[in-house]
């Protein structure tokens, strides 16, 4: 086996929510394939499975390096992206598409739904005898994946919010109020966790911050931030859009009962809980209800920063960027060199100082549909972040702006 | 009178929604002010007019240069801000507090409201007689004064929203949808016509750019976006916030009054738009119930940009910076040497290519409470914006990111 090369082409898909790092790793499968012995043609697939599906491909393998350059830094999935979870009709068509083109080698870029597909796709590889490398390329801001120390396109996002809360914490400070920041995460807080990085002063935000580790108890909620605006006369919180009840629920589940509103799920049965800003407005709503009647003159305002977080561009991680690259040749050489037939590529911390990483195949089956969540050693009284997130944070999100203050010394 | 010199302290006051290049103009006053003839103490306000009511001030001239530079980098008002607008009773408080420190030179950085109340203080210290320098540092990410080409905070904003919609559009053709997006700009669209830079390839979004100098029309609207997603599958939406009907009421007012809901008003009667979701959900609500019977699979989502837009750090204009110190240092040497006892500096562009601005000292009452709105010539077909304010904008906003697509030949 091992000295026999399979030959054939090969097939690089994107999936799931796009990110500024997801072509990196795109253009690190392409870089390591093309003009390798058994690799004949490279192509993609349009929009994820469902290119393969409907047998939409591109030709990658001659694009120029100059070229894929920019295309790696630019934001978001060239090839597009799906939500598509194949079932096994989904699944009998794309292996007659695969056949068809004697694709041997299946690059799947995305997260835990993704790596998921690829394990289906290459169990039903292994059923119909049909010999296949099929390997799974780690990509989400949600940093999720259980066996890595983070995962390319979090630290991306995460410098975005810490850029945001950098400067939403300055500015709730010239005009005080309370000011509640919502944040992608459904059910790990990392992206939530990451505007500790915004505290550099004893009184700086975001001063309470929630996360879907921990129950939302809305009346302790509306005590923690009555706490700290009255003694700071503001109060800045992050939350994570997935936060949720005792029971479970969604709490904006509980808002669009109330506003006797529809929610709309996507193809894997979520609750939508990007694209809207109805957590915010409720909760700055049931503030507004419970604290006016104490503190009169109370502002309280809701930001959801939404889609922003995953494809802002021009705030990309320098980590990030080298990172997402590393994990997409990782991918390649494993496929073209290491005997295994599957995996997935998880990336570990070998030092946090200088901060070095290091890349490892692991089974798909390790990885596929499991979800890690923010350790509970992070979380200090069930309402903030502690300083040894910003140690693991730091060093993947890179220098923060400078931020300089008055020092206030009255006259 | 030109030859004696006015002998005092200073006052520095900010005003209104901070800016990333707010610190700057307040940098551009001190560093200009101090150890001249005339002046003692350069002293800063905090929280604006409120500071001054409330004797609250701290001393600004000793502050070592490398500490300024520092400051003038930092996002938002680094003395604090306020909204407050003053009525008589104020101003009287206000010349108390002046009298009592011998302030004899005011300079208030801040937008349209702000330029109000340097002239109202003005006029009120020339009722009374009492000699003092009052002038106006422009700010304001609205760019909505007129007599300036534009304002500082502007660019900065703008290139905010150019960066969100580089990213958004390229996730929206990643994972293609209806998506909306709301932009700050109560009476003017020059920031949600900022979102046109976004705009390279012939199917680039923002596909449809809504601003306040068009009447809103609800339905134009759903069969505007049809005709976009009918054709390409997608649509990509550039709204302000302040878009309103033929009588002039705020879109969001009629969501209010649909919802039940009550909106919160500041000092100056004005509704809240920003800080909150709802006229993006709002619309987003009205798309689906419209559209859905005819495009089944109809995925629509809204992100409201919210007071990122005008504190983000990291993502400030170079032009902005600079000239938003210039105006501080113009101001400050106006009051000192043009003879001037009161004014506004407007910012004029000199030449397009190379960009080059030019400063003027012009009345305070001919800025003051006054807004400028977006020129028509920009806006095509009520819908979208021209190439033209593209290059209005660009020289402001500076080089934005690489953005490459795979050039689609199918296989």
């Amino acid at each position: 086996m091992q000295n026999e090369v399979l030959r054939g082409n090969a097939v690089i898909g994107q999936s799931g929510g796009p990110t500024v790092v997801i072509n990196q790793s795109l253009v690190g499968v392409v870089e390591t394939l093309r003009g390798r012995h058994g690799i004949d043609k490279v192509l993609g697939c349009l929009h994820g499975v469902r290119g393969i599906k409907n047998d939409q491909y591109v030709e990658l393998q001659d694009i120029p390096q100059d070229r894929l350059e920019r295309i790696a830094q630019t934001p978001s999935a060239a090839l597009g992206s799906t939500r598509d979870k194949p079932n096994p009709d989904y699944c009998r068509e794309i292996f007659q598409s695969l056949e068809k083109r004697n694709v041997r080698y299946f690059f799947y870029i995305g997260g835990n739904d993704s790596s998921d597909t690829c394990r289906i796709v290459n169990d039903l590889a292994k059923q119909r005898g049909y010999e296949l490398r099929a390997f799974h390329v780690p990509k989400t801001i949600d940093n999720d994946l259980v066996h890595n120390d983070h995962t390319p396109g979090f630290a991306s996002a995460a410098k975005f919010v810490a850029h945001a809360f950098i400067g939403d914490n300055l500015d709730n400070r010239a005009l005080p109020g309370i000011k509640i920041n919502v944040v992608m995460g459904r059910h790990a807080g990392f992206l939530t966790a990451a505007s500790v990085l915004a505290r550099h002063q004893q009184d700086d935000g975001p001063h309470l911050i929630y996360v879907p580790e921990v129950v939302f108890d809305i009346d302790k909620f509306i005590a923690d931030v009555d706490h700290i605006y009255t003694r700071l006369g503001r109060c800045l919180i992050a939350v994570s859009e997935g936060i949720h009840d005792a029971s479970g629920n969604p709490i904006i589940q509980m808002l669009a009962k109330q506003l006797s509103q529809e929610l709309q799920t996507d193809a894997h049965g979520n609750v939508q809980l990007s694209g809207t800003g109805a957590l915010g407005d409720f909760l700055a709503e049931r503030l507004k209800k419970a604290l006016k009647p104490k503190h009169s003159e109370l502002r309280v305002r809701a930001d959801t920063f939404g889609y922003l977080q995953r494809c802002f561009a021009g705030c990309t991680s320098d980590v990030d960027a080298r990172e997402a690259r590393m994990v997409g040749r990782k991918a390649a050489e494993a496929a073209l060199t290491s005997g295994k037939t599957d995996g997935s590529i998880a990336i570990q911390r070998v030092s946090n100082d200088p901060y070095q990483a290091g890349y490892q195949v692991i089974e798909l089956a390790a990885v596929a549909g499991k979800t890690r969540t923010l350790d509970r050693k992070y979380i200090i009284d069930d309402n903030t972040i502690s300083d040894a997130y910003k140690e693991y944070l730091s060093p993947l999100v890179g220098k923060l702006p400078v931020v300089e203050s008055i020092r206030i010394s009255r006259v």
